[in-house]
């Protein structure tokens, strides 16, 4: 059984597929079919560990890196070469009415290409990015990305 | 700098930073200050690699372990004595109005306790759960939890 189900081509719907298993205290592991099993538990702050990745990390994590594979595709359909891109982000976990919720994510990427003209198209593909990353599509935080162009000619 | 910032205690307010590199076509890496640093990419079907992590599998996986590490809270605070916890999770991505979107999360969760009491608080801590999962509150999909019990006297 494969980590992905695509139901149908006609309804254009994929099914994920994850599992996790207790292991002590606040910590498990993370599992999808064929992929490396991750070490996963609350942070120290909701009584966790330190050093391994949290439901927080990889909440935050899973935005930034649809932002950056959105923007990648929309690049490589454009024939825009990119020669770098790396980001960091911050994702704000407030407490609010009686709960905690992600209330912003802010993405900021760094991302170097070889001339003014492919700057422009840069700031196009990132708003479009913003618009059509399917992760930021389906959570209720604000996402905001703060971008850093580089222009360096061959 | 670690990886997570709180804010003040008074606001109740932490920030999780994570970070992104790309490396080739649609894949990368994502880090955490002093965590293992994952290979990520997009899944085979949005053109990207076949045993990988990808933004769709950690965000299903990030509603479920909280959903997970809610549950083991509640039950630590409840001294309610779990003998084991493991579950899986379907993450429904359907493409509505334009636009990819996860709509629906379900999680199948096992749960094996020691006696027929016990049994009854588990339903009631994970409707708790369900309710307080600080990811599942910051997402705008549907979250379901299927339970099952297993009582399993020692």
């Amino acid at each position: 059984m494969d980590s992905v189900e695509h139901t149908s081509s006609r309804t254009k719907s994929f099914t994920y597929k994850t599992g996790t298993t207790w292991l002590e205290s606040r910590s498990g592991t993370l599992s999808s079919e064929g992929k490396p099993t991750l070490r996963v538990a609350s942070p120290p702050e909701f009584k966790g560990e330190r050093g391994v990745w949290t439901p927080e990390d990889l909440f935050v994590g899973s935005v930034e890196i649809c932002h950056m594979t959105t923007f990648l595709s929309f690049a490589a359909q454009r024939k825009l070469s990119i020669i770098s891109y790396k980001s960091h982000a911050n994702g704000v976990l407030e407490f609010i009415d009686g709960d905690y919720r992600f209330t912003r994510i802010v993405i900021f990427p760094t991302i170097t290409v070889g001339s003014a003209v492919a700057e422009t198209d840069v700031h196009t593909l990132l708003r479009e990015a913003e618009k059509h990353c399917l992760v930021a599509n389906s959570i209720a935080s604000i996402v905001e990305v703060n971008p850093t162009i580089i222009v360096q000619p061959g």
